[in-house]
């Protein structure tokens, strides 16, 4: 297995993974207040303070800036969610309802909007559309994945892989309803009341 | 109160009606198939067989135009939906996965793509925003309205209006799941199994 140390990097290659940070970053802003049409190569350059040639090293096409934008973001939502996940209850309803919030936080930020301009914008254009459907099942499985460890479900007990499945199929419903209009209040009530018939599907009480 | 009975309209208010109507329906298809910025008037008018001075006389905007296309699609598919609810099973169980299934096909079909379309377009156009958040409202509460209804809720009890606010959230992200593969099968699972806790909770057993 070959490593990279971080001692081993060059000066040159840090400037490069900052640049490449700071563009990704940009991009997903951008995707968030612009929409998919709004958000060009050059748009995100100049947020980032990159020179539009520097940014189109790192990213040949304007797919490939912000699916990657996307993927990179998620990947550093879903680690902070697990460093978060540790501060919870350890068991019981306390924690279900907490673990139920962290995920619906997870589509009602801006990274979910971002996501969800490319993911519509890719309903109707050919470019995106393969790239997004790869993008869609590699962070629905991540997902989906975290939810059963941090919930503590047994997939292997009859309806509880639907459940869970359900609890992402809701944040993202939950999600779309927050695009528009500040919906904190009503969710919140909608939250305690799912994360309430989620503890009693996942551990029922009785024989 | 004034009446316009059908027999008093001319042949020109019919004509007008009916130029409506057409342009109503090209609208949600456009939407759904090109999206906010493929849509325009002219594109509209254009599919819908009708002059683009025809199409600006009825709506003076684009905003006008689509907005008023997804309210109209989105009252028929309400109706219809009204229709077939008088042919699912009367009561229990199988009822409820009946109304379930039914609520999700609101949000899967063309219509929501079209809805979608607006809704995503409307978070970074200002123009489009605020119509948006009132549609959305307006539709919202009826939606609302027509779960309660057919499945016999009853609001009064603690966590049923939560429950059934999760259940059109849910309809909602499941819409944006089968946005860019077909998730049927996946689907039908989380169904049957959000059926089966919305009865318990609806209609639970025992003292």
């Amino acid at each position: 297995m070959t490593t990279h140390p971080a001692a081993a990097r060059t000066p040159q290659q840090d400037r490069s993974r900052a640049t490449r940070a700071r563009l990704l970053a940009a991009a997903v802003d951008c995707l968030a207040e612009l929409g998919w049409h709004g958000s060009t190569v050059a748009v995100v350059a100049e947020r980032a303070g990159v020179s539009r040639g520097a940014a189109q090293h790192h990213f040949p096409t304007r797919e490939d800036l912000f699916t990657a934008a996307v993927e990179h973001v998620t990947a550093e939502r879903l680690a902070a969610v697990r460093a978060h996940a540790d501060t919870l209850p350890p068991t019981g309803p306390a924690r279900t309802e907490a673990v139920v919030g962290m995920i619906v936080r997870l589509y009602t930020g801006p990274l979910f909007r971002a996501a969800l301009q490319l993911w519509v914008a890719a309903a109707t254009e050919e470019p995106l559309r393969e790239r997004i459907i790869g993008l869609e099942g590699h962070v629905g499985r991540e997902a989906h994945r975290a939810a059963v460890e941090f919930l503590g479900a047994d997939e292997s007990r009859p309806g509880v892989r639907e459940t869970v499945q359900a609890t992402l199929d809701l944040a993202r419903g939950l999600g779309l309803a927050n695009l528009l209009t500040d919906d904190s209040l009503r969710r919140s009530g909608v939250i305690r009341q799912w994360a309430s018939l989620l503890e009693s599907t996942l551990r029922p009480v009785g024989p």
